[in-house]
């Protein structure tokens, strides 16, 4: 009986992820040591570099680190198709030439407004409903769209290497978090189902809210105008309002990645920054320096010698995408 | 050998602290019923209000709810005061009636200046150094700062009732959040130490951020002007940018909590609004409707007829303050 009670308790402590391969959808090598080696060290009580798991914290990018971006941010596809949707019901919304362009389903009309025609195309199809009728709207484009290159839904466009990074991480007792440019309303609709993150650890861009009361039902309402990008400098900055620590783990994509790559790894003790380097026009896209979507430059230049992590998508990952259900 | 085993899984299971009397200075009452009625109802598998961990969320308002906030905001007096510091280094500084007054400790003329007075006054004090130097300051002022009526350090002036609900609920599986006007960075210092409330879990007011490589050094800078005032309706507004999910428990004193209550309590299944309301002048202070500060009208009034428990201090707590070490 003892044997038993030895054995139940044994079960308890090693669990079988514990001793199988953590990541199996990436090749032996340096990618795969190193961050096996980093998180073994900081969740080992008896290594030198040992985290407490309250400082455990690693955050993601989301779009081209977690899943894919191109040809579009995804975000940027949903809000072009509700415009157009919302313009069928009342096409007196189509006020501007970047909004008629989104009707139309013409990106690049988009995208000659610039920075500003994207955030009146994010205006018109992410305000005037409230938190909850959004999130609606999403899972039902979730629901009814693929991806034009690959057929995929776009919630199957995740990296299956990166879906096995977040388990294998909170295994061990880390909180993962992603930081990205997208908005936090959208993305909360299928980070946990897809990521297994949970709405409060999602971080991003946020449009303006309102609090109202109509028809006598309490109301969190998405209004017209940025409240917060959350890219460059202001990812750290957005860690440090939300998170409140400094992360000892930092994975992203882009130069937009840079400055929360550049604070997490500069603070002392163990610390691991990594760049998904998008290599693998066969199974994804490549793209870097020249890229109108997810530029890396910097990254690449002094990524290496700050000690970062340059994963290389077509050499360090057997699969990019998940086996379809 | 078994009934080893089962003694020892038991012992796993049943921790004393759900057999003893979880909210030990509480008096027997409807308060101290209703709460733990609600909290044993909710993580009761089989019970019929049961709610998930996950969705099991608490929100409290720090000043007045959780600490003491009379005479004067505590964060307040740290502001006033670290005016006064700065002012004796530099008195270039004091370019203002209102700021003058802050470094004259004249907290009259410092409110004269009404609530742009306040933030002057807080730009003055919270401003122009990194987050970590000013969480040092803020430290150090803990450390050598008592309250000018109790004689007690201002970390110590907590609830304990409070403290041990906030326990309570997280022995059965909630988290537990702070929502205050208080700032962020300033509660950080504290929240974790004092009420067992981890950095990412509090939400309050902010100022602005910038980051800076300082001689080659990642800096989080505190810069005047204001992000973000969590009081009032920005309070629901801050959950469901911070959080994304609606809180099941609130406990605010003061109308600046009554949105979050309101907000929280309308929506389905089993939810539990809570005021404190300060009526014991003889331990703590006796003020509500005609308060200058944590004025509480509204809530009175519409309170119980909205179902949320009105906690009389006087009457339900048996002690206000923790023991002093």
């Amino acid at each position: 009986m003892l044997r038993v009670a030895v054995v139940f308790v044994a079960l308890i402590c090693f669990s079988p992820s514990a001793m199988a391969d953590p990541l199996p959808s990436w090749h032996a090598g340096e990618a795969k040591q190193r961050i096996i080696g980093f998180v073994e060290s900081v969740s080992d009580p008896s290594d030198a570099n040992f985290v407490p798991a309250d400082q455990r914290i690693a955050v993601f990018d989301n779009d081209g680190t977690l899943w894919a971006e191109q040809p579009l941010y995804f975000q940027l596809v949903f809000a072009i198709e509700r415009v157009g949707a919302l313009a069928q019901e009342d096409p007196s919304i189509l006020t501007t030439d970047v909004l008629r362009a989104a009707a139309a389903g013409d990106v690049e009309g988009v995208m000659a407004g610039g920075k500003e025609g994207v955030l009146e195309v994010v205006d018109a199809s992410h305000s005037g409903l409230s938190v909850e009728a959004f999130q609606s709207e999403v899972a039902a484009w979730l629901d009814a769209s693929v991806h034009p290159e690959t057929g995929r839904r776009y919630d199957a466009m995740v990296y299956q290497p990166m879906l096995e990074l977040l388990s294998y991480l909170r295994d061990s007792g880390f909180r993962t978090y992603i930081v990205s440019g997208g908005g936090v309303d959208f993305m909360r609709v299928f980070a946990e189902r897809v990521y297994g993150i949970p709405p409060e650890q999602v971080i991003g861009s946020m449009g303006n809210l309102s609090y109202q009361v109509v028809d006598g039902v309490p109301t969190i309402m998405k209004e017209p105008g940025v409240h917060f990008i959350d890219d460059k400098d202001a990812k750290p900055i957005g860690i440090a309002r939300d998170i409140g620590r400094r992360p000892i783990l930092v994975a992203g994509n882009s130069d937009g990645d840079f400055e929360m790559l550049e604070w997490a790894t500069s603070a002392d003790g163990p610390r691991l920054g990594m760049i998904v380097h998008h290599t693998d026009a066969e199974r994804e896209w490549a793209y870097d320096r020249d890229s109108h979507i997810g530029r890396l430059e910097r990254g690449l230049d002094e990524g290496p010698d700050r000690g970062w992590l340059i994963v290389d998508m077509a050499g360090d990952w057997k699969t990019v995408f998940p086996e379809q259900p």
